[in-house]
């Protein structure tokens, strides 16, 4: 019998995962896997771009988990540089162009996986496309951007970055450059940096940056990229102000890359992203799989669709895909809205809902916030942390947690994380069993502190 | 109508945090509190002893949270140097000595709370009683060590110390005296050090502290203290060997003190600590209180009683028998068996079973180990950590998790801590949504990879 063959198009955390664990389930004469990269890489940390830039990791190569000799040496057919540009479902096959030669030829498939990823935000803004804008999606992003780093460190004087947004990619942006030396200035529209959080926590991490020397814009839309009499970008503008620089960096956020998937008629959510089963599959198409930063995932908390890009979704779709594939049968059930990240000393955490997520589903609640530390007291390097949360009224049900904090502030969100996954109770969650010792916690974890404050405004609101 | 009267005896942790619940809820013409200490010092943190010892905390009374000075502010009369020494049931009321007078008298109590701790074990080993020989289970026994090793600081050459016990006292006694600049012994009768481990979790610990100089025993049961011609211990015996010290540290873990509820009749567990309802009542009794490290608590995991003298179990306590006492409601579900130290810059966390308490409770399992670092392994100051899963056959329940790694490691075990007081499978720990960007974790979770081979166990097992 003739191996099926699995298609792939896009090499990176889903698209190669799903491939490695077709892989380890299925021989080659059972199963012809091929994966097309349009770029220069495959299996890389696109979140480690920021630290590369910024010089703690010094090697690109670092940042790239599997070489493309490595996969092809597990007898799955990597094509880099190979860009899907049609695909024909009534065909069952993919158009695919080497990018490099111009050459197009048609590839079947028994299995097709969509990871297509997600591209930057780049509104139509003169002067975006002028060079000295850049992006930090892809290696290549980051290798451009690098490169006029380390080239403007051999002129003296003080060197200044405008960055154009203030999440994660813009505060992580903001810790590299001023890690290479540079005045940052970060210009964001929101009310606080951080919109991923409520603005009240916003705030801390605004303030934290203040005191890093970082200049923090607020509810300031950029309206253009300015430029010099050559055309190269010379600073932004707002309604209000211009702000000079040498490098612009965009840091707006991502979204979906489905135009392919589009045009082939696959369905999409609200955001843009794909829709899929639980297993990962395509609804309404039996062999078709989608995962990572191009489809949408169920919110557990809101049950609400969303679209959100990390690689350690990207990485679990990856897997079940691959399992389903090969196979096997796995699911994956959703998300509680978890991310962290850090800027300088500063760690930044949230899980479930803000909020106005929590008014948009129509959801009563109490929050309370407190501070706290992450250790005890007395015990060397303790650092002191805002745990807000959020729990429903009457029942009480955590509905999210933030966390702005020094060191060991960050992955404290996880309690909170598996809690919400739980369902459980803010007044459950005061008899949580968490590691204690001076070193690790206070007597009471800010969690447990919180809680605590959480299961009182709950009883409080009831009477 | 005049007051009920609270009468405590013990003034630490849970004693003093029910005074001040009880306080919180209830005015002193509503309740009058009565706290007896029979020691110098309340409120303190003993688990921050041995960084104190070490240096890391410079002041003594850093670790004493509240004086007796702010309690009597707050209307509790605080009785320190006065211990109980009778409990009459049926008068309801205790007999008082004050230490120093060496006066006595009866006091009345509507509601009786039993704070009375825990002692260390002390074998009746000859020499045991020798000057040289320490505890460090109060601020007294600490400042007792201190004392010496600060005078020994003052004369030259090479100071020796033995720690009899490998638990957590021992280990961070060990840190503290490496500190200090002593060539440190630990000796200890099991086949590891931190019998709280499996022995191959343990054996890491064992390595480990090999690496920082710190000479570790096993299977060795201290004989005898020696002592020289003045009576002071030079060191311990084992059967086989001697090991010469100048100071001898005791850290054999330790025990409910409970003597008086047993010659009152008050109903004790296998382990020697006192009986209580959810409520922390003691059993068969309406008006008795207690909770902290006299008592048993419930593993949620193994559904048996057990003995567990840790900091943070006391002060939960003490808030629930304290808001009971004031007339709320309030309740101690138990515990899944959370631990984590360190020594040094190993960290060491354990949750739930071990394989022989499952064992003990006929449960049948699969173990899984796991390596994997602390952040992305391309990230600076990702640290290597071990983390082992034990998971029920065929359901997968998870029963328990231990991690020893790096900075980073420890305070992991709190993903597991939550899991299993949801009660959830590996199965679907390998979903949760845990917060990942590279300075905090690798893509995958330590704790996901472990639970991924977990599951995968539990599958190869049914099959």
């Amino acid at each position: 019998m003739a191996p099926q063959r699995m298609l792939v198009i896009g090499g990176d955390a889903t698209g190669m995962s799903a491939a490695s664990q077709a892989r380890r389930l299925k021989a080659a004469d059972e199963l012809e896997i091929i994966a097309l990269e349009r770029g220069h890489f495959a299996s890389y940390s696109a979140c480690g771009i920021p630290y590369w830039v910024g010089g703690q990791v010094e090697a690109r190569d670092a940042l790239i988990a599997r070489t493309p000799e490595e996969h092809r040496r597990r007898d799955i057919d990597l094509r880099m540089r190979t860009e899907a540009t049609e695909i024909d479902l009534a065909g069952q096959r993919v158009r695919a162009r080497d990018v490099d030669a111009g050459t197009e030829e048609w590839l079947g498939f028994d299995q097709l996986v969509l990871a297509t990823g997600a591209r930057p935000v780049r509104p139509p803004l003169p002067g975006i496309d002028a060079p000295g804008v850049y992006g930090v999606q892809t290696l290549d992003d980051g290798q451009a951007l690098l490169d006029v780093l380390e080239k403007e460190e051999e002129t003296p004087g003080g060197r200044r970055a405008v960055i154009v947004g203030g999440g994660y990619i813009g505060v992580e942006m903001a810790e590299a450059l001023i890690n290479r030396g540079y005045t940052v200035t970060v210009v964001d529209r929101g009310p606080q940096p951080m919109s991923t959080l409520d603005p009240d926590m916003g705030a801390l991490v605004h303030e934290a940056m203040c005191g890093m020397g970082i200049e923090t814009v607020r509810g300031a839309a950029v309206t253009e990229v300015l430029t010099d009499g050559g055309g190269r970008a010379r600073g932004v503008a707002t309604e209000d102000a211009e702000y000079a620089a040498d490098v612009v960096v965009l840091g707006l956020g991502v979204r979906p890359e489905t135009g392919l998937a589009r045009a082939a008629g696959l369905p999409l959510g609200e955001s843009g992203g794909l829709r899929t089963d639980l297993a990962m599959r395509v609804r309404g198409h039996e062999n078709i799989w989608s995962g990572g930063d191009c489809v949408e995932v169920l919110n557990l908390v809101s049950g609400r669709p969303q679209h959100i890009a990390l690689g350690t979704h990207a990485n679990k779709h990856g897997q079940i895909i691959g399992a389903n594939i090969g196979g096997g049968y796995a699911t994956f059930p959703g998300v509680v809205g978890t991310a962290v990240s850090k800027v300088c000393d500063l760690e930044i955490a949230r899980t479930g809902l803000l909020e106005r997520h929590a008014a948009a589903v129509g959801l009563q609640f109490v929050t309370v916030t407190t501070e706290s530390t992450s250790r005890a007291g007395y015990y060397p390097g303790a650092r002191s942390m805002r745990v807000k949360m959020i729990a429903e009224r009457r029942s009480g049900r955590l509905l999210g947690t933030q966390i702005v904090g020094g060191e060991g502030a960050g992955k404290r969100v996880d309690i909170a994380a598996v809690a919400l996954t739980a369902g459980m109770t803010v007044e459950q969650m005061t008899a949580l069993d968490l590691g204690y010792a001076p070193p690790f916690s206070p007597v009471w974890d800010p969690v447990l502190i919180a809680a605590r404050k959480a299961a009182a405004a709950v009883r409080d609101d009831l009477t």
